[in-house]
């Protein structure tokens, strides 16, 4: 019984890699379709979205079927109960990745930002990439201090994140409405991918330590945005 | 041992309804706080907004106990597996709550936004407290009707949230880079808080119907923005 339930427990890790490098490769076109405004991408990324869904909701049905047949208790419950949340936290990673594309859809054949903002989307674009791959790599071998770099890097998403509100509320911002409106939704986005990663980062830390974190923890609740406060 | 499962059943559904009381109360502040420009209020959604997360967090470790203990199986461990999603959706939708005053404290003594938007706001922010309201009360009766009525309520949300986008995006828009990011964020965790009710209410509907649904159904996953598409 006891390796049936390593066997199956060994089955939840190997689909949430799974979905993780499908994370990957929609964050990889999404970044790509945003920075040169390529629709092809964009729309691959959109298309491939409900896989994504389609995984994260059968790996849901293997947890479920599984705490029902093995009455998992303790350390081995909370696992599954991690790959739970951790599999609606990869579907929602997998959104914002299309959220990041839709917008290059829609903004085919211009940019979605001006030359100005581009160089941080860029870097932020990579930084997501970047950590897609150390959460997939993270969830694969358990190293932890991938999930320590992976902090780091979203720590560094942040402070861009904060960058593009001070490029857009800055003096020399020229933007329409419509470009403010796209910057800072495209921000926010990348932001959000991060922060579902760390949130993630968080449990597989608490599967290999034991120290138990919460479904949503602050972190992963999103920092509030960086606007400017023009009173008190 | 099936008596003491319903007991336990009817503490998680108490604690649940407790929490979407907390959310109530949070988000009639905050809407208040972000129409009146009332900083004292907002600073109160800010405050108390840890006591949502502990609940919330306090109830999943009821939840996996009760899991652990009783072992349930089928329709009965789906209804613990949904209140662990329950409560995290309501620990989001406070944060929500939270983020809406946390812009009406960083204006202040302004407005966050424009005299021309904010009868589209005080519109959309009273929905969203009916939306807290039927959530409370469906989570506390399951009367199906409220699922439906919660779920016309949030189509106006999303009609709303797309008349701020046209008016931002309209001619008539004269408002700063700043006001116009606050607009955006504004109207994206208004229009999310209505969303997560409504994946919330999905939820409840498969305890009552059997239907089960997952943890991120495509419509509480947001819809795009409705920016305008500006080429193709």
């Amino acid at each position: 019984m006891r390796d049936v339930f390593q066997q199956e427990l060994a089955e939840v890790q190997e689909r949430l890699v799974d979905i993780a490098n499908h994370v990957v490769v929609s964050i990889e076109a999404a970044v790509r379709a945003f920075g040169d405004s390529n629709v092809q991408l964009a729309e691959q990324v959109i298309a491939t979205d409900p896989v994504i869904d389609d995984k994260a909701a059968s790996l849901d049905e293997l947890a479920i079927d599984i705490i029902a047949r093995q009455s998992p208790v303790a350390r081995d419950l909370r696992i599954v109960v991690s790959a739970l949340r951790i599999s609606a936290s990869l579907e929602r990673m997998g959104d914002l990745a299309r959220h990041i594309a839709l917008l290059a859809r829609y903004r085919f054949p211009m940019q979605v930002v001006p030359e100005s903002l581009q160089p941080t989307f860029a870097e932020m674009g990579a930084n997501d990439i970047e950590i897609a791959k150390m959460l997939r790599d993270l969830l694969s071998t358990q190293d932890m201090t991938l999930a320590e770099r992976l902090q780091t890097a979203d720590e560094h998403v942040d402070k861009l994140h904060r960058d593009v509100f001070a490029h857009v509320l800055g003096t020399s911002w020229e933007g329409a409405a419509h470009t403010t409106v796209d910057a800072t939704l495209a921000s926010r986005y990348h932001e959000r991918f991060a922060d579902h990663a760390v949130g993630i980062a968080k449990k597989v830390q608490y599967l290999a330590t034991g120290d138990w974190v919460g479904d949503d923890d602050a972190h992963a609740e999103g920092a509030p945005e960086p606007v400017q406060p023009t009173g008190d």
